[in-house]
């Protein structure tokens, strides 16, 4: 046990605490947004003194930054989605949002990151510049269309106006419409934005 | 003087301070949404007693249904935009709520209404009742395609989109977009939503 790794003086388990810590993080932000969020709940949530998660983060901020870590990681998934040429785009970049969205983890990470975004002007401005370079950027830059950024941006919008009726406000009927519904409804939306000349 | 009516015992101009506290709360919760507002900040930008604000609302969530009075009535502008028939219905649907998000007052009200709709689970739940009864409801009831309610939610989920990014977290190019730029894209997505066969 002497010999185990033990980089930067850490003690076994504390990795695990600090999952436990930003497990709590992301439920307590998608509860309550950014503004709502409060470290003491998240400490009573993950089980631990509110001066732990000071310790680890050093802010409700730097919580939020760590806990946030983006649903999916753009510089992965857009060649795969992007990349493979216009034919398909639309349904492909529908599939993979559905595909976080339906998953209860990425859904609260994404409702998170949609609430912050819009409850907190410093959040807002995080958020915009990682979406607007590594997320519309890297789009945009493998369209071969006028005005790619606009399209990346009209693209996002339906996206994430989905995101809103379906899971974060949760209108009917779309709410509980299936998946394969809201494709066929979306994808020639996105499929037009993106490629249409 | 002593014959001028004061019912209720309210002393005059109280209506205009009445007026203008609404106003302040409505700038608070376009800034901080409906968690992160505070009773004391609005009495502050409105010059009185924070006392004063809680005698004529009672709390935080009066204020705030007082203040939100929606954007539009939908009542009387859903027989103007969907009643006239299929044809442009998108293009009305999209260039109505431009003209709103366009004005500064419509907009901050606007913005406000998606903040707290997202911030907070009962603001949610009210706006929810009323977006699908009152708006999404009338705006189905005179569609003659299958599934109106789903076409209704798809229309918003495109039109709240938009709003979330170009208005709410302003992500560029399409936050400068001029207006027709924004209904030549939009309008055919609306229009396929509310009429497609």
């Amino acid at each position: 046990m002497t010999h185990a790794p033990r980089r930067l003086g850490r003690r076994p388990g504390t990795t695990d605490t600090k999952g436990e810590i930003l497990a709590a993080a992301r439920a307590e932000f998608a509860a309550n947004g950014y503004d709502g969020a409060s470290i003491r709940r998240i400490a009573r949530a993950a089980g631990v003194d509110p001066a732990l998660v000071h310790h680890y983060f050093g802010s409700k901020e730097k919580v939020f930054v760590a806990a946030l870590d983006f649903p999916f990681d753009p510089v992965q998934v857009i060649p795969a989605i992007v990349g493979e040429g216009p034919d398909g785009v639309g349904e492909r970049v529908v599939r993979f949002i559905l595909s976080i969205l339906e998953s209860p983890d990425g859904r609260q990470r994404m409702l998170a990151v949609v609430r912050s975004v819009l409850a907190n002007e410093q959040a807002s401005e995080m958020l915009r510049g990682f979406v607007v370079r590594e997320l519309l950027g890297r789009v945009a830059a493998q369209m071969a269309v006028p005005d790619p950024e606009l399209r990346a941006n009209l693209a996002m919008s339906q996206v994430m106006g989905m995101v809103l009726v379906r899971y974060a406000v949760k209108i009917e009927p779309l709410a509980s419409a299936d998946v394969e519904t809201v494709v066929s409804w979306l994808a020639p939306t996105v499929q037009r934005y993106l490629t249409e000349p």
